[in-house]
């Protein structure tokens, strides 16, 4: 038996994988060997999707037949349609995304004949579907759009729907780029989740359920959601430097801070604080995102500890109009990503992940009748 | 870094508990110190559940409290009822209590004020209303019956609407040890996912979806539902033990058989195995029966491998006239006991569940431009 010192599986090897690295040293990000870097300068969205879940990068035609695909599957079923509208308008919109897919399971499940692929293709093209349709529900709005036709691919498509008018060029490939960012992290804890369901042989929908489940948590996904909170609390940068160093010396946390794997620096956030700052043109923005950028420094001086990718992303999509409560359902969108290559990838070689307890609690004891019991 | 040598993260120590143990062996098992041959034979599911959720055997009047409690928490909110109705007749019932529960978070979220407490009872008291509402209604029952008034225990409450009129007190107290026997198993597949979610301080309904999602596995809860199968398709004892043979010799795995701490056999399984005789009163049941102790003993015989709790538990469910497809849900019905405790002992002394992948991908390469990619 091996323990593991520090708890939460710090540094234990749960299996093995070919779809990222965090680097040797947990300074760097590859998705199937290509740097984070050009993926988020010279790539799509859909392209690393397809990089993702089939292990290559796609010719021009292959994109083309893919984003094609994905945009023919957006389609609600009309029994999710109609829980959707059943769903309560104060939800949590992650509790929306986890409902939904589970329902669509049952709607569609993979005991049907569908493959690993054809889920995971509906899944990606499906799920910004589910989230507008109730989002527009409770928002009153009279016609429900979940496809617009014209907007191929799912960054802009979201857009149109969540403006109800077509994004421009820039906001379009700010949101490409925080979803290439996000759309993929080794075994980050929902990724393990997906993991752990499929190690049992469960079905698809199974699996991307449990993955919603644990990147609902702040300690996780939900980090970008309770990051914007919190800079949008501070009214000016002496606020925020004053307010942050009070927390820290209450023991309390900084969301989109820290990092378990990169101690020394999430090279995410550089590329996502670049499209916050080229966002920021309102003088309201420009203000938050100084407020940002001194959180950014006090946080290093007094903690060493730098911002993960959650942080800059919370202000992007600020910046792009976003509603707070849609960023970690916009996580959910980019990381079924991930989650269905790593669902591929544990299905081809499994074997059931079950650990076991340090057992603290009493020796065995001798049963008490009830009537010998005491309170 | 340490490393998992034979994968599934086999013999790791995931975190501590005090909730039960596997014993030091892997040779017993007890629920907070009492062992469970004594719980077997003495207490009832409702003093289990107890005993698990607050770490204490109730006095009478407190046990009282408690199922008065649960049986004064069955009702189906309508929209959930709703929502039953949509998922279609084919479907898996697993993926029914996976997407009630995840509803049913909508409808009274922990964020409502609710206490953890509050929703382990409440859970405990639906879900058998949402599996047999949900299988009523397919049925094609005129009047849907969720609650049953007289019946005041889970087990009692179940077997009433299954059958449409009150069990005979053999058949309660079969299916009670049944789910005394499923309630806890220390860090299995699905309570690990339940603590995986949980540490990202996500919400309890998101926590016990996603036991729901891992249970379903054949390799896990899915087990006793695939052991049915196997058995019932043998006619005889001599086709048992040639069909059994010839599927070890073809490496298939006989459902029900093996488990990956206890190596010298499931102190559950001899208890249940008790039951399923005691029930086999027809002389279909009789034959069964044989042809399922002719598979075990094949099974000792050429892999050395015991049944663990999955295999006699089927029979003892089909001789109580469920039906196949029912046995997993009454173990998530069960296990909702164990997951509980679990949330609330990670949620008491808790850190991120956050492991980490030997990478065996490609090496950093340099991007490729799309016109110059071929296929
Ligand atoms: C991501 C995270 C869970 C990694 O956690 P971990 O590896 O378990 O690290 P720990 O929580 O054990 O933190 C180690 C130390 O750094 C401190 N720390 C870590 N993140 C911190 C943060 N965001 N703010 C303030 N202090 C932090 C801890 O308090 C702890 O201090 P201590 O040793 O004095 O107790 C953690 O950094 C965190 O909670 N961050 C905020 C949530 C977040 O942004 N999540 C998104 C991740 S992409
Ligand atoms: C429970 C279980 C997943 C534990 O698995 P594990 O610790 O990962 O063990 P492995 O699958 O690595 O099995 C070890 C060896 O025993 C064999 N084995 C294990 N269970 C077997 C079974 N039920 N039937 C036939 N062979 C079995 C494996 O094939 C393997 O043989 P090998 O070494 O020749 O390859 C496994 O025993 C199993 O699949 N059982 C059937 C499903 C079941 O009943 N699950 C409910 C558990 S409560």
């Amino acid at each position: 038996m091996t323990e593991t010192i520090k708890g939460g599986l710090e540094g234990i090897i749960a299996g093995k994988t070919s779809i990222s690295t965090v680097g040797k040293e947990g300074l760097d990000l590859t998705y199937r060997g290509y740097s984070i870097h050009d993926l988020a300068k010279k790539a799509t969205f859909e392209e690393v999707v397809f990089l993702l879940l089939y292990n290559k990068l796609p010719t021009k035609s292959q994109l083309n037949t893919f984003i094609d695909q994905l945009a023919s599957l957006r389609e609600l079923p009309s029994s999710l349609q109609s829980v959707l509208k059943l769903i309560p308008k104060e939800t949590n919109p992650m509790d929306v995304l986890r409902t939904g897919c589970s329902m669509l399971g049952t709607l569609e499940p993979e005991e049907g004949g569908r493959t690993q692929e054809d889920i995971a293709k509906r899944l990606l093209a499906v799920l910004p579907s589910m989230l507008l349709y109730w989002y527009q529900y409770h928002k009153g709005k009279g016609s429900i759009e979940t496809t617009s036709e014209s907007e191929k691919t799912i960054a802009s498509h979201l857009l149109h729907l969540l403006y109800g008018h077509p994004a421009n060029a820039d906001q379009i490939r700010a949101l490409d780029v925080a979803l290439i960012l996000h759309a993929e992290h080794e075994f980050n804890a929902s990724t393990f989740t997906c993991r752990v369901i499929t190690s049992t042989l469960s079905d698809f929908y199974s699996a991307i359920t449990g993955g919603i489940c644990a990147l609902r948590g702040p300690l996780h996904g939900g980090a970008d959601e309770a990051a914007m909170e919190q800079i949008g609390k501070f009214q000016s940068v002496e606020e925020a430097e004053q307010g942050v160093k009070a927390m820290l010396s209450k023991k309390e946390k900084i969301m989109g801070f820290g990092h378990r794997v990169y101690k020394y620096g999430d090279p995410r956030s550089d590329i996502i604080k670049e499209w916050a700052k080229n966002l920021s043109v309102k003088p309201q923005y420009k203000v938050l995102f100084s407020i940002a950028e001194k959180i950014e420094e006090v946080m290093f001086k007094e903690k060493h500890l730098y911002p993960n990718v959650d942080f800059y992303s919370a202000l992007t999509y600020h910046f792009l109009g976003i509603p707070t409560l849609l960023f970690t359902p916009l996580f959910v969108i980019s990381r079924t990503a991930g989650w269905c290559a790593h669902i591929f990838e544990q299905r081809a070689n499994n074997r059931l992940i079950r650990p076991i307890a340090e057992y603290v609690g009493p020796l065995p004891m001798p049963f008490i009748p009830i009537e010998e019991r005491t309170l």
